[in-house]
């Protein structure tokens, strides 16, 4: 099926609330998911609900948390998520660094006692479409990344995302990236359609290449060594940097805000112990550094300049982080979000389990695409 | 020969004197120029004096200017490099950052108007030093890094460096990375040597890897096309992220602060002009956010744990971002620098023209390794 948004969306707030989660948290949660889907990040929204369930009935996840700032000054801040699904104190920590941004130049926010946020562009957008550049970096609770010369995971995924806004206050550029080469969940895909990864994405314990989807998804999930490469691959083509960049984000994220190193965490927390994922959110004013017209101006001049840069094949132009996300998002408004089967069976399943009302609904045949 | 770091100060110092320097930035520029070359980052430190010698010949690298700070506020500033070198407004600008986040809980500082400032590590530690976290990036006057499915160079290497400190204010973790795969001078040094590259570090106008280092360096310095991977390489193994880093890089370097973007500056600026390269240094005071003890022992117990990752070589243990340069540093600072033929008659070629005295000593022999 083709679900529309607005349905998704209410299908969201529905299971939320009828896990206990405070109305207003459950609209800015649906919002975060629901955003994620239309940009086509299929393993960031809707489909992230069986988790969230998993993680409720185990204990750790606390849905009737609100997230309550702990201390902060005119230019920083640090939140607690008391445990509760990181979109509402992820919406809550970027606006706030907003809110200082604009008032003194640049807010950093941090934010420990978390859980998965979602995606990391939904946050620096935010920050974009309120005129000032927003970034954004989280830990995760799966330790499935492996340092440069080591032969077992010690890292999550540690995603970086960056927004730079437009004259308009729209998103103008959206990086967001994991440190590693690619995400879990691009071998989970790779493994459903039984199609070999290419070399370079896994590695197994003595830093080989492992093709084979299968085999991929158990060094990532089963086996204790092997995991994914760091970005850049091998030391030789440059994963130290890759490597680099996820203790980068470790160390903001969670370091500097008391979230969790999940790699130790995950050996001595009880059962039932929330995941302590943490956050880190900078808003920057360009206004604080130079005229913001000036600013915008640059801006649009890099990139209309880079979209025109010779492409390598004349059918694949050069293309702005974020653009990929922004045609998908006006193609799945117009079209629907594609829902699979086994997922809609999941989601009626949950809402049996919670009692909530099944509430997705089919997009009218006339608009869908092929 | 190896020098003693001390003659390799004072010739950096009487060198910038004769050309016009003021003593104090001077000095602040051979103490980065010395610390680079002590940590073994060469291509950075005593051998970029030809290249300043002929920025300043062209008349675009004015050494007599000083840095100005043009606009500032409570945790943010932009300052005027006046055109001169680097290190002394990179210096400034950090030092302003930390001023202002051990005041506020975060600073950030914009450079402008700026030529090459050595190795962004070097300012990632001064943070540190002070007890803060220091992020430092860099646009770059060399245009040779190609976009993800681009087929020529769009952007420089652009670096992003971040220090962490431990708790006597030392760099516990320094990450000075390349956007790219690999700098622009790693493929000099195998033209240098007559050695093949590894595949996936520059790549000709239709996408395909380039190995002769002499080709290499032929896209690199001399044709239209082809050039630097970003980190990652192609799109399929991550190349977009890199690039993705890379424009993030331009645009809190460059766009945020009135920086050049150099593909464009490069084709309009006349015979001349100043690079104006533009520079972002950010501190942030872990105190801001919780106790500075946590922090610390947090730190530690995340870079130790990484330290102790299984190898997937016996021989070659998990290294964190940082531990290389330390382990030089400590080398050099015993053994000397090494400083071969050819460049110490660079050396002696530029004191002859411009009246400063040849200084670079010899280690004494007993105290070189060999």
């Amino acid at each position: 099926m083709r679900a529309t948004a607005e349905s998704v969306r209410r299908q969201i707030i529905g299971i939320l609330l009828a896990w206990g989660m405070d109305p207003d948290l459950a609209a800015t949660t649906a919002e975060a998911m629901v955003q994620t889907d239309l940009m086509g990040i299929d393993s960031h929204g809707l489909s992230m609900l069986m988790m969230y369930e998993k993680l409720r009935d185990g204990g750790q996840l606390h849905l009737q948390a609100r997230p309550r700032v702990l201390r902060q000054n005119a230019c920083t801040a640090l939140v607690d998520g008391g445990a509760g699904l990181g979109h509402p104190v992820a919406t809550m920590a970027m606006e706030l660094a907003v809110e200082k941004a604009l008032a003194a130049g640049i807010g950093a926010v941090g934010v420990c006692n978390s859980h998965h946020f979602g995606a990391a562009g939904h946050y620096a957008r935010i920050a974009a479409r309120r005129g000032v550049l927003g970034m954004v970096m989280t830990t995760a609770r799966s330790v499935m990344a492996v340092p440069a010369r080591g032969a077992a995971p010690m890292l999550g995924t540690n995603p970086i995302a960056l927004a730079a806004p437009d004259a308009d206050g729209e998103p103008a550029f959206v990086l967001d990236m994991s440190s590693t080469t690619v995400a879990g969940n691009k071998v989970k895909v790779y493994d459903l359609n039984g199609k070999p990864m290419p070399e370079g994405w896994v590695m197994d314990g003595e830093g080989r290449p492992v093709t084979d989807a299968a085999e991929g998804m158990a060094y990532l999930y089963k086996r204790a060594e092997g995991g994914l490469t760091p970005l850049g691959g091998t030391v030789e083509t440059g994963g130290h940097k890759g490597y680099g960049l996820g203790v980068m984000v470790q160390i903001l994220a969670g370091t500097l805000t008391g979230g969790a190193f999940s790699f130790l965490r995950n050996r001595t927390a009880p059962p039932g112990a929330p995941d302590n994922i943490g956050h880190f959110f900078l808003a920057i004013d360009p206004a604080a550094f130079r005229p913001p017209e000036e600013f915008h101006q640059d801006l649009g001049a890099l990139l209309d300049t880079l979209r025109q840069t010779p492409p390598a094949r004349p059918d694949r132009p050069v293309l702005i982080p974020g653009d990929p996300e922004r045609m998908e998002h006006a193609a799945r408004s117009a079209g629907g979000i594609p829902v699979p089967e086994s997922l809609a069976r999941h989601v009626r399943d949950i809402c049996a389990r919670c009692g909530a009302e099944y509430l997705l609904e089919d997009l009218p045949g006339a608009a869908r695409p092929a």
